[in-house]
């Protein structure tokens, strides 16, 4: 590795960023995550951005992956086409100066379909490097933007995207189920049993509307509304991840609030779940891209 | 009829009104649309809200279907269940004072499915009453919660309600996806082929995300996206209606510039589609509620 002597990894997304000092050995020492995400840097503003890391972590080589490489970031890092392993991602990083580089997204174009992803390549690689992951495995990443992805000798074979996340934000924020969804949401009986019935049901567009008839017929309390309403989203998503062919086991990797409503949903599947923290399939990823620099 | 001088019909939205002067023989001879919508009526205020519309029409009885009878309405009127035909609708009408009647919804409740709809139901039975449209047909009416209603010897028997509508506004207005889905929606091939992908395909939530996956890797122009997000969006819509065993004629009923996506698109399941005008199915079906009181 070039950077014996550390570096700086940031996992940089549209409204947050995380930054991590890490060792000459791969450990994490320092960290610190905020809100400036990419679209809060003006146009212009990256290299002040960028800085202000090192202010606090330290003037180390900078390895960036995430929304910095989109076309809304610092600099446009082309999308490394399916399969996609480590290799790959370390062969097509793209430098903004010596010491900075941004690691690219992944695309997947077949049969009609488009695909794209940038930041969780770094998690669902990083888990493959950990061991953490059967490297022919299937991968859930949830978020905004939940990811299924099918690992092929240990590289990014194929995946599909899924905007759950997204989806019950607009849902909740904007729609006329708004007043029903400002609950909790929790993985309960009433998240399962919504789950279940989405996942064996080709649900979705037409089971939304009932969280609302459900209350207003008196079929349901509004308190439990998020949860169902939550459940026939994952479920339907979960519905999508059956339907590619591999072995029962399923890892779901993310951030734990997410990854354990997906676990419940795929339980009422009767799948057997991992579930793997994001923040250190991420730190794995991107150290191993950085052995290859 | 007890109102042989004629009447008043309000077709009562959420952010909308549409009056019309009815005359003894059932003729429409005075008619104005604006946005008073039930939402933008303040607490009390309909009694001037109407005594408006009487300015406007004469001094009439008043027949109101729609969100006016709603928990945010002038007064509730509960949900008559399926099967519904005019007779019950008739019978359940709820009275404010002693010339002002508003028309219940319909309610569907059975195998834990459960569902509403206020509004539709008149112009759904407006189109049998008219002989517009077979009384053991499919009905699809689309709006911002488009409805699939199954009638059985000329009642509703049962219905689906799917939040296409609101599902396209969300993502027009407020998601990832906005930027791509300013430009118009036509029934055009780009359309079809969505449709027709989705008809056949069990898409929905995992599609809606290649709409901008597919402009990004350069297989569709931006200027199609939103053909191709409403005619996914539709697509899975109708794969939900075509879920009813029933004839091949499907009946479409509602403004003309949402009949004829939907006949776009239904078209692509080789069905047959009739496309019916909303406000001449609402206006024969007020008059068969008022020729009942």
């Amino acid at each position: 590795m070039r950077w014996a002597d550390g570096f700086i990894a940031v996992d940089w997304g549209t409204t947050n960023r995380r930054a991590y000092l890490i060792d000459g050995s791969g450990k994490c020492s320092d960290e610190f995550e905020d809100h400036k995400g990419v679209l809060s840097v003006p146009a212009g503003g990256f290299p002040d951005a960028v800085g202000e890391i090192r202010q606090r972590l330290g003037d180390k080589p900078l390895l960036l992956a995430g929304m910095i490489g989109s076309n809304r970031g610092w600099k446009e890092a082309p999308y490394v086409p399916c399969p996609a392993g480590i290799d790959e991602l370390a062969k097509a990083l793209v430098w903004v100066g010596e010491r900075e580089a941004i690691v690219p997204g992944v695309s997947y174009l077949k049969n009609e379909r488009a695909d794209v992803m940038r930041g969780e390549e770094v998690q669902l690689l990083g888990a493959v490097a950990a061991g953490s992951v059967d490297p022919d495995g299937l991968v859930c990443h949830p978020g905004t933007h939940n990811k299924w992805a099918t690992l092929r000798e240990g590289a990014i074979s194929e995946f599909r995207t899924v905007m759950t996340g997204e989806l019950f934000s607009l849902l909740k924020e904007h729609s006329i189920l708004s007043d029903f969804l400002k609950g909790p949401v929790e993985p309960n009986d009433v998240f399962k049993q919504a789950a279940a019935y989405a996942i064996s049901h080709e649900a979705l567009p037409a089971a939304l509307f009932s969280v609302r008839a459900r209350v207003l017929l008196g079929q349901s309390k509004k308190e439990d509304a998020a949860s169902y309403a939550s459940g026939l989203l994952i479920g339907a998503d979960v519905r999508v991840g059956l339907s590619y062919p591999t072995g029962a086991e399923i890892t779901v990797i993310g951030r734990p609030e997410l990854t354990q409503l997906y676990a419940a949903a795929v339980a009422q599947a009767s799948r057997t779940v991992v579930e793997l923290d994001g923040e250190q399939s991420f730190l794995a990823g991107i150290h191993e891209i950085a052995k290859r620099i």
